[in-house]
């Protein structure tokens, strides 16, 4: 895979420059952009800016406008960290191996820069210079739709849900499709509208999208029994302390580990209906059921 | 104020419908658009879409997009209430007379009642089919530096700094130019925006709304003092129990009412520009300076 590992290598650091500079421009209080900032440079796989990025690389685009639109969903898979790990919901302490926000800016300041997290891609997305209007307004109505109480926030109502009750797989699988698979089929989705790509090769985008956010979870399923606390950067073991419905908890480690592997064929299988080469793409499905953490 | 008092009973109905309708035909799980409807319903004296309506009735426009905008902006307001309610920030029972939303929901389901509520307006405005995508993209700018961290956001972290400490005037001022006037300041801008106003109106409507958005909080401080708990909906005094800093606490109650009429007749100076009559938004902001809740 070094294909992909010199493209994350390349790319994670511009990433980050990008998305830090367009926190640090914004004229609001220093506290404030100093807890937006803090769980941003938190580190994690970037997964999603990658996914803008790598699609604009297959279609041959330039990334600028990548850095940008991945720095937006980002945010809101940030902001959405933050408010997850608040005591009211996951109580977590710690995050990627650091103090969570609100364990280093208290409760209330934890609560703010989450949704200032969630507000300020609208803006972001609205003020880019090299889109038409019509890109910007396609890009925000995909976002709100995937970020909101259609997409990442209902998945975590029905995710909540899940925890006092056992979920049959259907409402299993309907969970991360919102929780999780929403905002990386943006990611995916808004790669193609930057990139101008037809309606065709969007919809082959949003089936590879589909399987590759439900591998994603499956993986992470996987990981919270086969991962160690130090590897994960959080503690490992905590759905099944819980009781929580995941696809193990269902279907048997093995029976999970079956369906990773059905979802990861079914993103091969997209893929191989676009015209061009999709190696990056192929690789970073790749990178999504093999990593360990 | 029979004008106002027509105008109010016309529209806060129609506001109401087309918000609640907004919330009911997305596609979410049940119990989170019932947390979001409970917090939208529970009245209000909705200024902020009546701001919007107002300035297109200035402009002799329809009104028909300024209930989608007004709506818009309702639901920013609302999910910054919900929050503002939470345990970790201002930790209130009861808001508007009814039990806050997490005292009903519980605070998981009200912090992503109140997340789903700052993005779904962004999702509304690109979905308008009556607009330009130019206006719908500068709508959108201006609603997320509005609500985000350079507005209200910003303006809340700045209030939380000020429990701790006594603020100078300067930076009271600051406080509430963003915390309350960045979004009073969006409805009547959007509203201009709507009724394609010329950049001189924006010019004197911005200038409206500066005096409008201050003359608000300090009515709000003042009703702390002089208002009841059964007339506010809230617990009154609450200000002065906490030793927060207010335009009252600086200036003596009898100082911030000549403040807030120095606000109300810069407002009214701000109208005496407008080239065409504008008896409805004289009359807002004398219901602003005047009102007893």
């Amino acid at each position: 895979m070094t294909n992909l590992k010199e493209f994350m290598a390349l790319e994670m650091p511009k990433i980050e420059e990008v998305m830090l500079d367009l926190v640090e421009k914004i004229q609001a209080p220093a506290i404030l952009k100093e807890a937006m900032s803090y769980s941003l440079k938190a580190g994690g796989k970037r997964v999603r800016p990658l996914f803008v990025l790598a699609v604009l690389d297959h279609f041959g685009k330039n990334h600028a406008n990548g850095y940008v639109v991945g720095s937006a969903v980002e945010m809101i898979h940030t902001y959405s960290l933050i408010h997850d790990d608040l005591p009211s919901m996951d109580n977590d302490d710690y995050r990627r191996g650091k103090l969570t926000n609100h364990k280093v800016y208290g409760e209330a300041y934890a609560t703010l820069a989450g949704d200032a997290l969630n507000t300020l891609p609208f803006g972001i997305i609205a003020r880019m210079t090299d889109l038409t209007a019509e890109q910007k307004v396609t890009l925000i109505e995909l976002l709100s739709v995937a970020a909101g109480a259609e997409g990442m926030v209902g998945g975590q109502v029905l995710d909540i849900d899940g925890e006092t009750r056992q979920l049959t797989l259907d409402e299993l699988v309907n969970v991360h499709v919102n929780k999780t698979g929403a905002i990386l089929r943006f990611s995916i989705e808004s790669g193609a509208v930057l990139a101008g790509a037809s309606d065709e090769e969007r919809a082959i985008l949003r089936d590879y999208a589909y399987h590759i956010g439900l591998a994603f979870q499956i993986k992470d399923d996987i990981l919270d029994i086969e991962g160690t606390t130090e590897e994960l950067g959080k503690t490992a073991g905590k759905d099944v302390a819980s009781d929580k419905s995941t696809y193990p908890a269902l279907l048997t480690l093995d029976g999970a580990k079956e369906k990773l592997d059905i979802h990861y064929k079914g993103a091969l299988t997209a893929l191989g209906k676009l015209p061009s080469d999709s190696t990056l793409l192929e690789e970073l499905a790749t990178y999504i059921v093999k990593r360990n953490k």
